[in-house]
This record gives C-alpha cells, sequence and structure tokens, in this order.
C-alpha cells in the first residue's frame, strides 16, 4: 500500500521462530513485510485490523504506536509486552518479531487434499419449489400452516419446523413474495436407528432454483480441513484450511483439556474459538464460489474424540483421565444454529459415531472413505497427527488404538521446527561428501517441517552421525565437525548462515532426534500392538494406508528406515491424502455412507494401550533409532 | 436499615403516579419509604442493588449521590434525567419521584388464581431411577451407551439425548456415583401427530428418588403467572405473579409490535427482558417450595400470539398488519435451554397451538379448563385483559374473535388509574346522598383499579352525572359542585384532599369516562359480532364466563349497566379467575389435555373483527353510555 511512498530508510525485520530476515523500506507494515518474505500470516480481514489474528510480538527494536484497532484486540499489558497486529505495526527501527503459530496462516500443505472416491450421490436433504397462495382476510392460515398444506398438496411428508427456522420463516417467505426454494431434511439418523419412519425438518429457505450446498469439516487438533459441496452433484465447490484457534489454548488434546479442567467457562471458550474460526472458514468458502452461507443447508463434521467433545460443548474431563470414557459415542446431529455455527438457519450437522478414546470420528471417516473397513486382507490404516490413531482390518474385523505421537511433525518442539510452508526444510540427503536439501517452493531456509525433520532423524542415523539414543558424534570423520554445542546436548548444522542467507545456523539438535525417537516410537509400539493382538506378523500386512497431510508428504523410506513403519515392500503402501476429510464429503452428499460409518463402529475391538501389558516393552524397543 | 440512625429531620416523599404524600425520617431508601406507604415497588434481591427492579425517577428534590450499583443499572444519561434505583437513592430534600409501572410488585391481585379442575394426572415425564456400573479399562462404553443400556436392561424404549442434556450428563452421573434419576420425556407431540411411535428424551438427571416438577405459565400483556406443579400428584406446589417485563416496551401488544419493527434486534430484546423475568419467577417458585431449578423436567406456556411470538423470537411484524398471520399456529415444544430458560438440562417447553389473529394458546388454555370449547349450550367465554379474546361455544362448535379493548382495565390511560394494589379503590357507589368508596385493604386510597373504573363510570352514568357520550354535568342537582375543570374536560372529584389524606383530590375525569367507553364498546361489540354470526339472541346464552383477574373482581351488575355485558340473569355468568394459567396446570400434567387443545382449534372459526362488515355499527352503538 505504501510502496509509492518515497522511501526515506531501510530497516531490518527479522522475523522469529521461522528465522526469515530481510531489508524493507520503511512505512511497510509487519504483514507487508512477511508477505513479501512469503511468510504467510493469517489476515482474514485483509489487513484491516479487524479480525485480530495477525498477532506477533516484538522482542526487539521500535514500532510505530498501537492504533485503535490494536488496542481494542489487546490489554495495556499485553501491548507493554510488544503484542501486536502484524496488519497495523510498521518498524521505526531495526526490529525482532515472533510470530505465534496460530498467527501463521495455513500455507499450500493444508491437509485438505484427499483423494476422490466415488460415491453415488444421495444427500440427506431434498430440495422442493412451492408457491404459495398470499394471505388474505379470507385465508388466515399461519405461515407454516400454508407451507405444510403446499407440501401435502404436492404429496410430501409431513414436515417439522425448527425454532431457529421459525424465526425466519415469515420473513424470508414474505421477502420472496410466496415463491420459495424449501430444504428438507430427511429422518434424523437417531430417529432412525429407532425404526422410526421418515420425516421431514425444513432446514433453510432461498430463492426458488438456487442451488444448495452442504459443508464437510475435519477438525485436526492442529489443522481444520473445510470444503464446500454442491449436495446435487456432489462436488466439490471450494476448499480451504486453517490452523484450529484451539491452538492458542494447548498444542495437544491433553494440554486442552486441562485447560479445559482449570475453569468452568473454559470448556465454552475452547468451543466458542473453534466455532468462531469455522464461521470464518465458511465465510471464505462461500466467498470463492460464490454463494451466501445461507444456501448450506447441511453439515459433516469430524474430528477425534476431544475435538467432538469441545465442538458440541461437552465435557472432556473424563476423557482427560484413565479409564478415559466418552460423554456420548453415538452419531449425533445437532442444530448448527444452536452451536452459533451460521448456515441455513435449521441447518443440523452430522458428527458420526465416536470408537473410544481418542479414536474418534475422523478416523471413522478415513476407514469409511480408504475402505479399510470392510478389508478382508490384513491391512493397517493409521493417520498420523498430534494423536494417532491406528486401525488393523481383517476379515471385516477391526482393532484400534490412538498413540500421544506429538506434534513434532507438525514442526513444534522441534528447534527449527515450522510448518510445511514455503521456505521448510522438507527432504534431507546427507550423503558421503555432500548434504542435500530442498526447502518447499526451492525457497531459501527458514526451517524445517515434518517430512524435512523424519528424514533428517533417518539420515543422521544411518550416516552414523547420530547414535541409537540419538546422542550426535563430534568425532564423526566427515560430518564431526558439523557437530556443534547447543544447550549441553550437541546439535548438527545442517544448514550454514551463508547457506540460509540469514544470520542463523539451520541446526538439528539431539533434542530434536529424540522427539522424533519419541513420535516415531508411539506410533510403531500402537502398530506393533494391533498385530500382536491379532497374532501377525508384519509381513503378513497386505497393505499399510498412510493418511494426512504429512503422511502424504513423508518419505516412505524414510519412515521405515528409521522405524517409524515396519519394513515392507513399498507397493504395499498407500498415501492417500486427507482421507477423513474424503470421508466427510462421502458422509455429507450419501445417506447411505452415514449408515455404513455407523455399522463399521461395531466391528471395532478397541485397545487402550496405556492399559495394554506390552506396550510399555514395545514402546520402548520402538524408540530407539536401530 | 437506618431506622437506628438519629433522625436529623424529615422530608416529604411524594410517590407518582399512584399519589401517595408522606412525611419520612432522613436517612430512609426510597424504597423504605414506599414500603412504609405500603407501596409496593418490585425489589427481588431485596433492596441489595443487585436486581435493578426498583427502578423510580425523581421529578422534584435532591437525593443521594448514585451508586456504583445505580451506574452498573444506568447510563450517566438516565442518572442525569433522575432515574434511580429506590433501594439505593436517600432523600436529601422533599422529593417528588414516579414510579413507572414496570417497578410496581404484582401485589395482593395477581391473575394466579384460577379454579382447580380435576384432571387425571398423567404428564409427559416418566421418572427412572437407574444404578450403573462405573466404568473400567475392561468396560469403556460412552456414558450415553452405559445409560442407554441400562435403560434397555428394564426393558424401557430407546432413549435420546440432546445436546444440552449431553452437556452435563458425564458431570452429573460422576458426581452422583452412577446413581440418579431420569427424567423421560415421552413422544414430542410434533412427531406424536405425524403418527411417528413413541420414543423417550432424557431431560434431567438428578440424584435417585428427588421430586421432579413443572412450571406453567400464563403470560399476559401486563402480567405473567407462574405455577410450579409436583408432576407425580398434580398438585401447584407455588404460585407467583410479576409484571411482563415487556410493559417497558409498550403497554399494549400493538406498541410492542411497532417497538419490535424499528430496528433488526429490538424483537431479541423483547424476548430476552421476558426470558430473563420468567427466570426470576422461577427462583421465586423454587425458593418457596424449596427445590432446585434443575427439578423442573417440563413446562407449558401460554400468552396471546403476540406474547407467544415473542417468548419463542419468531416475528411479529406480520402480525402487525391485516391480515395479522401468525409464522406459526401448530402446538410447539421447544427446548428451554435454547430460549435461555434455566430449568432441566433438557427441559422442553410445551406451546398450545394458537387460533388466529391475537386469538393466543392463552384463551385456547381458558377454553380448555372452562371445558367451554365441548359446550352444547350456547356459551360465551371471554378474557378480559389488554387484549380481549371471546368465543362463543355452541354444539360443539366455536366461534372466536379479539378485540382491542386497551390496558384501561389495568389501571392504564386513567387518570388515577392504578393496578389492583392496596390503596386502590375497587368499588364504588353513588348514593342519592352520599359516595360509597372501598379500597384495597382499607387503607387510604391512593387511586383507582379496573373494577372501580368500571364502577365509577356505571355510577355516574346511573347517578346522570354523565351523559351518553361521557360529558360530565356541572348542573347535577346533587353532584354539579364536584364536577371541576380538567384539562378542559371537566372532570367529577371521588374523593377529596381530606378523605384520601393526601394533597390531591381524587378524579375521575371525563377522558377517563371515555377510555372506559371505548374499552367495554369493543368488549361488547365483539359479543354481539359472535352472536349475530351465530343468529343467537342475548338469552340464547345459557353461560357466559367471565376469566382473568379483573373479570373476578368487577361487578357484574356494574358491566351490565355501563353495557360490557348484556343484561342476562346474574347465575348464567361465572367468573373462573385465570382460567388459562388453570388450563395451562392442566396441560402441564396432562398429555390427554395438550391433545384436546390441540383438537379443539379445529372446531374454532375465527372472525377478524377488523374485517367483519358490522363491526363498526356495533361499535359505535356499544360505544355510547346508554
Amino acid at each position: 500500500m505504501n510502496e509509492g511512498a518515497e522511501s526515506k530508510s531501510q530497516y531490518t525485520v527479522d522475523l522469529q521462530p521461522v528465522g526469515r530476515r530481510m531489508l524493507v523500506e520503511s512505512g511497510l507494515t509487519l504483514l507487508e513485510a512477511a508477505q513479501r518474505a512469503g511468510i504467510g500470516l493469517a489476515a482474514v480481514c485483509g489487513g484491516a485490523g479487524s479480525c485480530g489474528k495477525c498477532r506477533v510480538q516484538c522482542i526487539e527494536g521500535k514500532l510505530s504506536l498501537p492504533t485503535v484497532d490494536e488496542q481494542r484486540w489487546f490489554t495495556a499489558a499485553e501491548l507493554e509486552d510488544g503484542h501486536r497486529l502484524a496488519c497495523q505495526a510498521v518498524p521505526l527501527t531495526d526490529v525482532r518479531v515472533t510470530i505465534p503459530p496460530e498467527s501463521l496462516s495455513a500455507l499450500q500443505r493444508l491437509q485438505i487434499e484427499g483423494q476422490e472416491t466415488e460415491v453415488a450421490v444421495d444427500p440427506v436433504i431434498d430440495l422442493v419449489d412451492v408457491a404459495l397462495a398470499e394471505p388474505t382476510l379470507d385465508d388466515l392460515r399461519s405461515d407454516t400452516v400454508r407451507l405444510t398444506d403446499a407440501l401435502a398438496e404436492e404429496g410430501r411428508p409431513r414436515a417439522f419446523f425448527g425454532q431457529p427456522v421459525l424465526r425466519v420463516l415469515s420473513e424470508e417467505l414474505r421477502l420472496r413474495n410466496w415463491a420459495v426454494r424449501l430444504a428438507l431434511r430427511r429422518q434424523d439418523p437417531l430417529l432412525g436407528q429407532s425404526g422410526i419412519r421418515p420425516w421431514r425438518e425444513v432446514v433453510g429457505v432461498v430463492d426458488a432454483h438456487q442451488p444448495m450446498l452442504g459443508l464437510a469439516v475435519d477438525i485436526g487438533t492442529t489443522k481444520v480441513a473445510g470444503y464446500l459441496v454442491d449436495l446435487e452433484t456432489g462436488h466439490t465447490l471450494a476448499k480451504h484450511g486453517l490452523m484450529n484457534p484451539q491452538i492458542a489454548y494447548g498444542e495437544d488434546v491433553v494440554s486442552r483439556i486441562a485447560y479445559a479442567n482449570e475453569q468452568a467457562d473454559r470448556r465454552n471458550t475452547l468451543q466458542q474459538r473453534l466455532i468462531a474460526g469455522l464461521n470464518d472458514l465458511v465465510d471464505r468458502l462461500c466467498s470463492e464460489v460464490p454463494v451466501h452461507r445461507q444456501q448450506i443447508v447441511d453439515a459433516v463434521v469430524v474430528g477425534n474424540t476431544v475435538i467432538h467433545h469441545l465442538f458440541v460443548g461437552l465435557p472432556v474431563t473424563q476423557l482427560g483421565a484413565s479409564p478415559y470414557i466418552a460423554a456420548v459415542s453415538e452419531p449425533l446431529d445437532i442444530q448448527t444454529a444452536h452451536l452459533g455455527l451460521e448456515l441455513a438457519p435449521g441447518a443440523r450437522v452430522y458428527l458420526p459415531p465416536n470408537i473410544a478414546g481418542y479414536v474418534g470420528a475422523d478416523h471413522v471417516a478415513m476407514l469409511l472413505s480408504t475402505e479399510a473397513w470392510q478389508a478382508m486382507e490384513p491391512t493397517l490404516a493409521l493417520d498420523i497427527g498430534t494423536n494417532t490413531e491406528i486401525s488393523l482390518a481383517v476379515g471385516g474385523q477391526l482393532l484400534s488404538c490412538s498413540c500421544a505421537s506429538g506434534p513434532a511433525f507438525e514442526g513444534a518442539h522441534i528447534h527449527a521446527g515450522m510448518r510445511a510452508a514455503p521456505g521448510a526444510v522438507e527432504y534431507v540427503r546427507i550423503g558421503d561428501d555432500r548434504i542435500y536439501v530442498q526447502t518447499i517452493g526451492g525457497q531459501p531456509a527458514v526451517g524445517i517441517c515434518g517430512s524435512g525433520i523424519l528424514d533428517a532423524g533417518a539420515e543422521l542415523r544411518a550416516a552414523g552421525v547420530a547414535g541409537p539414543t540419538g546422542r550426535l558424534n563430534p568425532g564423526h570423520p566427515q560430518w564431526g565437525s558439523r557437530i556443534v554445542n547447543w544447550n549441553g546436548g550437541g546439535a548438527f548444522v545442517l544448514l550454514n548462515k551463508a547457506q540460509t542467507g540469514n544470520d542463523h545456523d539451520l541446526l538439528v539438535t539431539r533434542r530434536d532426534v529424540n522427539e522424533i525417537q519419541l513420535a516415531k516410537g508411539a506410533i510403531r509400539a500402537g502398530v506393533d500392538v494391533l498385530l500382536a493382538e491379532a497374532g501377525l506378523g508384519y509381513d503378513d500386512l497386505s497393505t499399510f494406508i498412510v493418511a494426512g497431510a504429512f503422511g502424504t508428504y513423508l518419505d516412505l523410506r524414510s519412515a521405515m528406515r528409521i522405524g517409524m513403519f515396519p519394513p515392507l515392500p513399498l507397493e504395499r503402501f498407500r498415501q492417500v491424502g486427507n482421507a477423513a476429510g474424503t470421508g466427510a464429503r462421502q458422509m455429507l452428499i450419501s445417506a447411505r455412507r452415514r449408515r455404513m460409518a455407523e455399522s463399521l463402529v461395531n466391528r471395532v475391538r478397541y485397545i487402550e494401550l496405556t492399559a495394554h501389558p506390552n506396550f510399555t516393552d514395545f514402546y520402548m524397543d520402538a524408540m530407539v533409532l536401530s
């Protein structure tokens, strides 16, 4: 915006923890500076100061005085501590600024891509165009009776009007001169389970002939992926991702449960932040098509059990301690209006059943979309995330477990870790005399993301730079000189200052290697427990399905070499992307798929790993870098 | 509170519009002063400054400075204009203070009394005590599955859990060590209408063996009556009344519709104020028994169509203009949690069907409880209020209409008008040489209430003091000297200063007489239209049912003499009190009574008076003081 202004000087802007440093003309905001460096900051409002998403903290140097908008978003104490909105703050000197994870926009590699599978379109919503006679003094029928009579004339089943629809119905009918399109929802699946025969609920009222859409959302602990789907064709019209706004209250579900337990209203805070994020997501999706959010007449949301509970506003305390009991495991159909999710007034969100513990509806959706749930040959399917859920299918039965793999592969708890964004190291090979590193977008390296971390761990071990416990060897003949002291534990210089182009070496610390060991050990131990329970060996596995964004980009050879995955021929792996999101979309367009999801959970035997007699042994073994 | 303080002086406190004036010691608050005078000010919090109900406005004189509590309840501009809380403000000089109607507590004569009729107890709620096995690592069933299984073991139908119950269920189960009493609601009547077979919804969770109650509320335009009923015995355990808090936004439904139309969020304001008032009412009812509000597992609310719509949060615009169409006329079952009404978490409120126009569920409730709806002999039933609804039953069929009788009989728009509270003139007889006046409680007269107004009008006309158009005759041989000038229109001195004990004559103005004419004319015209439609004469009426508080206390002879009611033998009248409240209680304890209410509306033919060709003629005739 200020590019045309005469530049009086330049300042250095140092963005942390991504580690990007640059010279910018005076007058640019921090947001503009970050955008030039390709660092995506969340800025839903486009830099108007109204969304409060691009929060940063100034650690060194001087910025312009806080604006009125910033005073709205921060307390005086926070402003004093250097907390600012990047879109408002302009450097007045060289500055160093920290970008908290929640302010980083999800960039290229959101986990929104998933394989499309062919599912017959069979949504729970029917569309009916009706033209009503206008009321007169001789025809005083109420608005609902008028509509009910018109539907009966067309031979439709009796319709029910929920309160959120009643709140708008009278105005909508009159605005549209009594000619409207109704979205009628087929029977409530819960009632369906009771054998009750079909009925209809009016969920939306729009102009006649307007298309009606559905929303599918996969809510991960870290990332959220949303899809807008045409309910008549089944086509995905728009997809978007965002960071789960709950990250600010804890990186993993355990810390969010702890946060919710601290005070009575915090569960509501977690719910409201998530819902606000989803409303933003819907805004973006709608503007892309473009459509009005009132046209979204159905929704499916999947997530792990804790996320599921927090979304619905259910208590999570009992999920935080053994025996880890869910408040509800049955499928739910909840009026979105009562959650604060702004779609068509009467839209309901369908939540597939949970399995147990943290194995939730997202895993069900993945099992559904990959067809793993009905595999007859031994098939293992896992979705790597902050929690990793694993199922082993054989003969139409399923064994499932959940392991706390932690956020290391999301870049958290890793010294130079970052999300899969431009400038992230995503590929590492340590040769005999040379180290090859590839960054996303081929840009100067600013950090290292999940697949790069996995590669680095595997390569350091293979090259003999790291030992079985992760200790780094300064006596290594070729690479010993790259081992530096770091917090008493040693670190490997993956890229030096000259290579990164800023004043930082890009380090992989011993602690990083240990974090990789913990994460990969947890995942492998889960795999091993399930196979042992089924009495199967690795080679019995005919298919090994890896879902999730990280699972798509990881190098399978590295995953096997480091011991995260068992050694299998490469052709037995299937990397399926965001299969949970795909499953959610399938359930959105198909009532039959919902019934499948509900029946597949009955085939599952859940293994609580923390209570399994062999888990600790498996875990200790699996943690070693062999 | 300050009674023990040494009094330095006394001040005169003049309370308007009740017209009570008194000397009080310095140091007393306005609330204490009013209480000494027997003027009941609303003070839910007992004068702690926390409920904000005892709002008054100081017109003359000086009060103590606003307290912190008052600054919370009023804007600076309002404080500047003399708006204060009576419980906080202490006179520093002689003062004159106005008490707005909503600050007057409902006193003796709330319309909560109604005849009890014998109805077989058949509530929609079943109580089940269940003891559950505690979860273990070998029994990981979710809380809902655990409950569902336990209910199935007892041979109960499948239960459904709504989101508000799910929000608390896990905590309630653990707090009570897995032994609880569940309130299960039988099928949703709306679904019932569709022929769907019964199912159960969990609406409340309390300690085993705890009693469960229901709430019945009759929401009038001006007054609200609430009842707490034991659902097992059908007995009313507590009753209480309050002023409809919406009065602050318009005295009648037409002005409330106008208010709601002005701005988008005002409909919500009207809803929220009403719901807040009902939550206060529930507090009072609960503390009287005493019980916890979580024990209230069912509710029935009746009101006219506009009140019904505002309670549910429905649009009223279309009810404000011809042809006066209701958004919904079918019965509703709404989760109270979603209305903000705080009862058992899953409690639903049942709203009986509306008829048409302003003839709403309260009239249905009255027709139900009086059995008028199935009268075979010609029976007229009316409920006099700010709106008066009238039905004529004959041969099991009903003709119904609504007329805007206005709030004159509530004391509004009447010069010395007040509600039926201590000190209100309730009875007037003008003899040949003496005027006899009786006040409620035998206290010094502070104003005149509905039955007194009706009497005064009838007596002034009968004595020849008022002519057919309401003109007052200063030449009247006996009472001419009592006619004084008043705003150019004349007024009759019913009681002089010596008789009232304050510095005011108690006047009945010509304008008052005209207000009475408008009100009684509207009611009589409604009666006449219905009889004409049915081809009946007055004498054909076998029963004339008068419902409502005013209807209970009015003098039938005066009502006939003034022409509000047709001339009939006294024994044909039945004064039934708050029959709408009685009907609400019947529907609360009996599913069968709900079905009756739903079927009775099918027998009604509604007459829209404003569109009736003869209404204006009848009205002009009926307005005259014959």
